[in-house]
């Protein structure tokens, strides 16, 4: 129901108030404009666009991965809703690389690989771990594991990444935070790491096996971004009883603080008239090149206009 | 006297600083503005464009109806200053129509028979209403009575409504909140139900037996409305002891509240890109029509650019 | 080094981070902008602009009077920063002229002979205090005393102003509010007034015996200037033993908020459409016609880009 005059409409957006005597147009003609709508393993997508793309691919290799982490059965524990003084582009690049983790993110690399890929010191034991954690998935029904991974379609990718040794979730010490979900939960069976998911050009989501959490973004305006972080956990989890939010919340609460912090530095200094675009890395940043290359073919072919609007509960 | 030099100003404007050594310029060559000033049964108006319209039936045909009110003899018991983000139009179309007050304004709707003139089973009811009420309003020397009423001018109107039976005034229970005004005062007599003011496009003003609220627009930018609403009483009232804020004030800001609210979702739906105007309904959104018409008339005519100012204490 | 990517730079801005292989261009084509660097008597002041002005006489002339003030060995012991919703032109005006001062000004009016300078009457005793003023100065070693002074140069100046008589530092009462700084300190010597600099297009500076108190501004756009006020004390002072920031800062503080106060009132009267610009008075604003001319010159000519940064602790 409309909360202005009340007009109502059908769960499928078709107008129920007759409007031909009173107003002209015919019911019929009033509904509200369809939008269409995917189900990726609990995640609803929406497209806001005129020109669709085709999400077909984008929904099952995603959704493949995504089946296990059970969002169809979860719920929303706590979402944060951040403005960020930084362009969404420059976001989604800073979501893209991992180059800046050392510095910036020392409760992140404390449990994963990401960073320890690059180093020819510690490479030996990443392959090791990931040879460990891909027996460990094969066996659970997984499929491949990798310290961290390219874009894997045109603008979506989701692969299932190990944790540091001994940490079974991502929470600031790698100790649960939450009952198991989706298939761990029917088998009791921890450490399936951390499914990463990313669908340009607004979506992000790190799954572990007992709670996910996703962000989504929208543009404010060209050095503004809303961006919203959800926290998903067992729709039958209680608050205060089966986790707290003090122990869910804070490694991706710090990890994307600080990920706001150096975006709105990096866009103080773009702003800057002295302002000259620097290199990317040829190695550590090869996602942010695919994600520019995607934007420009974007801005140039048909449009993309996929967004997530929240996992069902 | 200008707070920044000191420069001294006659009531009517004139500069009393003499200027012509220092400045060059002599003194009465720099004197504020003249602004044409219309007083309004207490209220004063000010025009601030450069083409002006003529005022003067407006005064007669509104002043004729609000000098019962007593506004020459009231005081300012309270305003409060709203930043509504939303285009004035859309405030000013909202206050045009009661198609909203069922579903917006239940404390409005339980006073007042605008809504009820709508409906087959109530109407008889509310004309019986009307002729009780003119009939006393015509032996109060008052005029007519109306439910809800058209325009009666190009831009203004007013219009003297009766209050629910058993209502003596605007407030939450219908009991009085204040000591009687005006005319009324004089007769220690109540139940002139309340006289609705309309000027476009920045006034109107609900007057009641023992007090008055006014409402004033400033468009600040295209989606940003500054909203002033100014509650007054009789000069002599003693705050605290011939009335409490408490009562006073809940009726209107509570409807005024629950307006800025539907204008701020009706804006921001609108700026969405896929936005189509509705249609208007010919029978309950004959003002908000009227409005769009004399809004579109005053863009391609001479502009009409009357403020209130507020009203003499 | 950079907070984001961990790049690190010398202290001359080279980069110390090998990029070649992995970014394509060698370090040495990385390096931060150089920009031009001038240390007067303890304050540094860089250029942004492209176009630089000769900065030499103003770092001659001012840091002839400043050596004395002992910045060289000061610690900021306060800074607050201002969003003054005025153009930044509109600070700088009021900031050249007095003519507001007894108005807008108690607190500075009791302690200074500005407004004084400018009335027959006090006329004969401010130049008596000059005299008295410049033959402590000179016996002092620092030139010629002014109640206040017309610019100089192009776009700077030093003036060394009396205090009131009695008056040992710009603090509400006269009365010490930490101990001697500069050429002061070493003699133990009080009542050299107070040294204004003045460096266009956004600096000024008083600095008494014991502090000094700088402002720098920074246009944010049209209608907001972000205002930074510093106080310096001698490095070695020790808060709440050797000074007190409660008696420190109020005669800056409440001078410049007052002045923040009349700048906005006078932005917004200039923002509205019945503005006319009006005359400046050819005796007490002769600064400000002489701030627009500058101004006016080099928006034609060569560009003039010079701003502080900072005391050097």
């Amino acid at each position: 129901m409309c909360p202005y005059h009340a007009w109502t409409y059908d769960i499928d957006g078709r107008l129920k108030t007759a409007t031909e005597r009173e107003f002209g147009p015919h019911q019929s003609e009033l509904g509200l404009h369809p939008v269409p709508l995917k189900n990726i393993a609990g995640l609803l997508f929406v497209a806001l666009g005129d020109d669709l793309v085709n999400f077909d691919r984008a929904v099952a290799e995603v959704g493949e991965k995504m089946k296990h982490q059970g969002l169809e059965h979860a719920k929303l524990a706590k979402s944060v809703r951040y403005t960020v003084k930084a362009n969404w582009k420059l976001i989604f690049e800073n979501n893209r690389e991992c180059y800046h983790c050392n510095t910036a993110h020392p409760q992140y690399v404390a449990g994963t690989y990401d960073t320890a890929r690059f180093s020819p010191h510690t490479l030996p034991e990443v392959e090791r771990q990931e040879r460990i954690a891909s027996e460990r998935f094969a066996r659970m029904g997984l499929g491949d594991a990798m310290a961290s991974s390219e874009m894997t379609g045109a603008y979506w990718r989701a692969a299932r990444t190990p944790l540091m040794e001994g940490w079974k979730t991502q929470s600031l010490n790698g100790n649960p935070v939450a009952p198991l979900m989706g298939t761990f939960r029917a088998r009791d069976e921890w450490s399936a790491g951390t499914l990463r998911s990313t669908i340009f050009p607004n979506f992000w989501q790190h799954a572990s096996d007992d709670h996910a959490v996703a962000t989504r973004m929208t543009p404010i305006d060209a050095t503004t971004s809303q961006v919203d972080v959800y926290w998903f956990v067992h729709k039958d989890a209680v608050e205060g009883k089966d986790y707290d939010l003090r122990k869910l919340m804070p490694f991706w609460q710090c990890t994307s603080e600080q990920d706001w912090e150096i975006c709105e530095a990096n866009q103080a200094g773009i702003l800057s008239p002295r302002y000259e675009p620097g290199p990317y890395s040829n190695v550590r940043e090869i996602n942010v090149q695919h994600f520019v290359d995607w934007y420009l073919g974007a801005l140039s072919g048909p449009r993309t206009h996929w967004k997530s609007v929240g996992a069902r509960a």
